[in-house]
This record gives C-alpha cells, structure tokens and sequence, in this order.
C-alpha cells in the first residue's frame, strides 16, 4: 500500500514579507517523513480569507493529510479558524471544551484576566472539531477530518504535532542514506549517479553539492531515500563506489560545512 | 497603479524531505518587497515533470513574475529546465551562448575539464529564453517571458537575482514601521489594533507574540505596512499609542529575542 501523504500550507503574510524566515516546514518535514507521511508540497499563503479557503479546499482533496500552521491567535489577522468552518460549509461556533477551559484559566489568574473577546475568538471553532491539545498554551488547536490546524509559533505548534501525531495512521518511514565527498563535483558523477537511480527505481537519488571556503572549495553530498532499508543500504554502497571511482574520499553522512 | 506580484516556486525534494532548511524564500520576498514587487505565493514542489509543469503552468497566469529556484544543475534530478520548455512548448535545446561560453569554461581549464553531457545539460534551455547572468559559477539561469528560473544554492540564486532585478518594472516600495513592549499580550490589545487596521485599510497590520525566557516572557510586535509612508508613520503612531495605552513601554523596531 503506498504511503500517506501530506501538504503543509503556511498561512502568515509575515513568512511572504521576509519579516520572518519560516521554521515549521523542515520541523514538520522531517517529522511526517519519520511517520511514513511524506511531505508532497508546501504552500505558504497571505491572511487572505478567499485564498485560505479555496487553497484548503484544493488541497485537502488532493493530499492524505493537510498541516496548517498560523493565524488562530486572537488578532484581527488570525482568521484561519473561520476559514476552515467556511472552507467546510460548517458554523464557526464556540467549542464548548476549549470554551470553558479558557473562561476558567483567565478568571483564576491574579488579577483576574479578561476573557473578553479576542480570547473567545480562539474557543470558537468549526462545529464537529476535533481539538490538538498542547502544553505551551492554553489555546487548542483542532482537526477538521484531514485538516489539521496548528499555531504558528513554533514552540507552540511543535506541541501541538506531538499530541497530534498518535492520532495519524502511520505508512512505512522514510530510510536515508547519505555519502558525501571533498573535492567530487555533480558534473563529473552525474552519468554514474543516474545508472544508480536507474537501477533502484523506487529510491529517490538526490544529489546535493556544497560549499567550503578555500582551499577544500566543497563537494557533493549524495541521498538515496526510500521506504526499502535494504534497498537504500545497496545503493547507498553503489553510490560509495562511484564517489571512489571519481577520485574521492567517499564519507558516510551529511558533510560538515559551518 | 496596483504593484506587480512574485510567486516563489521551490523545487527541490530535499526541502520537503526535511534534510534541507530553505534559505532562498527569506532573502527573495525582502528584496521583492523593496522592489515593489510583493511576494504573494510561495510553493514547495518535489522534482516530479508534471508537477513542475502543472504548477508553473497554474501560477505564471496568475502572478507577474514568478520566480523558481532549483533543479538546473547536471544531475539526473535536475529537471527544471525542460520541464519549462515544456510548460511553454518550446524546444529544449542548446543555448549557443551558454554553450560555447561553458565549453570554452570546460577547454581552458588545467588539466582540460569534460564538457561532458551532464554539462551539456546546464547549457540546453528552452528556445527564446532570456539568460540570467551569475558571478558565482559560469551556468546561467534564464528568464521565459514572466518566469524567471534560478539555481537553488543561496549563494549562487542572489548573485543571479542581483543580475535579474535590474530587469524588472518596479512597483512602489513596501515601507513598514515596527513597534513592541515586553509584557503585552495579543489577547489584551486585539480590539484596539482592529481599531488601527479598520482606520487604515490600504495597509497591512500584523501582530506577532514574541518569546524570552522568564522572567521577562516575551511581548508582542506590531507591524504597520503598505507602500504609502505617511500613512505607515501614523499607524505607527496609533500603534506606540495602544501598546502605552495597554501599560506597556513601547519600544520602536523589532524586539531582540535571542
């Protein structure tokens, strides 16, 4: 049976301005690949109702599982809650959970918080939810049937995922390889590495160079990636071999380029 | 005159992978925004033809420029650049400059390097293409009428950019002015910055809770932003106002966090 698949939508005009330089995507990436839920696309959208609502309905028809993060604080730019309850024709109501649990936590905080609005606005969600509990805050996130809707902050959404995660049906892990060589460069391999690729059709063969400052000037990093641990173990010994071939040291693991 | 928009498309399996943390969406959408060209759309897509063609196809209709970066070097996994030839149903073919400047790269090299047909492919592009010079190595990227196609290594994508953006019709610059005070909290300024938004509805006002370790707990920063700067100073004005309002010293730029 192939693997689950997933999209993330990364919804916060501050990752598209350059204000902020994402860091869910990798956290996540790698993370869903260690469930057997590889990630088949990223998309990151502005706090713009139409575009939340009609890329959620894309994607959710196309991927096994959708992953947003952003936009479910209290502001009047968090507006993914009500998008999802829109996106599946649902009311957008108070979760009588998230509801209660928060009007408790503000009114036995000394002084008494105010549970005024803005925070209802983060207890008020698509009716028929499920919540994502997390231990960073007090304000849940929830699940939609494949949409699952996280918060932006990464502490917070790291949280979230951890309490997520058991609820997902797991496919086969991802198994990596990599083999690295000073001093070897994609030009001079790249016929060999395609005879690899060729020969292990379901792995994906990557190849990736990097950069040194003189006099090492770098090398190529090579990945054989798959659902087979075998398979990737024969390659990943082809790939050595190769990397030998073309006059190199041929190194196990990710090169060390900081 | 509405502002020209930028789509990034990022190929590459190794961001979806998780193995890589992109570092090219960060350093496009800030120099877009000073361009007046304001990043609306970032996709993350895996080396797969139909999917690049399909998702090149989609949003070169919808956005004035888009711009990818990824997948033009000489590895099998490298196939960004016919599959743009494709999207636009050009040939894919010898570029006879970038040919003859590689071969003659390749010729003088000691000892001679092989412009073999890994290399060839760096040179083959699709018909009508406009090249991207670079200083960084001696393949360009190219330009399809609004689709602008970059390599994926950071260093070598800006120093295509900075050879690009000489070529592009500039909209009005995105100014924006930062304001934050430790020890506000979204939930009790969000009315009054709805306020701000309503009474300023041509820009942008963004509220980002920020994080310390205790004692200090973090605060939050509010972003004003739009292409007009008397109307971003008075937002920002309206914003030192609420933060003070809301017992807070608030302090002009963003807050230091690490």
């Amino acid at each position: 049976m192939p693997n689950p698949t997933a999209c993330i939508l990364i919804i916060g005009n501050e990752v598209l301005s350059g204000r902020t330089r994402d860091a869910n995507i990798q956290f996540l990436a790698t993370e869903l690949g260690a469930l057997g839920i590889p990630v088949r696309e990223v998309r990151i959208i502005p706090d713009d109702p139409l575009t939340i609502i009609g890329t959620v309905n894309a994607v959710r028809r196309i991927y096994t599982h959708v992953f947003t993060t952003g936009g479910i604080g209290p502001t009047h730019d968090d507006i993914t809650s009500e998008c999802i309850a829109r996106a599946f024709s649902v009311p957008w109501e108070p979760h009588p959970v998230a509801w209660q649990r928060m009007a408790d936590y503000y009114a036995k905080q000394t002084p008494p918080g105010d549970f005024n609005e803005a925070r209802q606005r983060m207890a008020t969600m698509p009716r028929g939810c499920v919540l994502i509990e997390n231990e960073a805050t007090i304000a849940p996130g929830f699940s939609v049937e494949n949409v699952h809707v996280m918060a932006g902050v990464p502490r917070i959404m790291q949280s979230m995922f951890r309490a997520l995660a058991p609820r997902l049906e797991r496919g086969q892990a991802i198994v990596s390889a990599t083999v690295h060589a000073d001093g070897v460069f994609e030009g001079g391999i790249a016929a060999a590495l395609t005879g690899v690729q060729l020969a292990h059709p379901n792995l994906d063969i990557g190849s990736y160079p990097y950069f040194r400052p003189l006099p090492v000037r770098g090398g190529v990093a090579l990945v054989a990636k798959g659902t087979d641990a075998d398979d990737v173990a024969r390659a990943a010994d082809e790939i050595e071999a190769l990397l030998i071939d073309a006059g190199g040291v041929a190194v196990r693991g990710e090169p060390v380029t900081d």
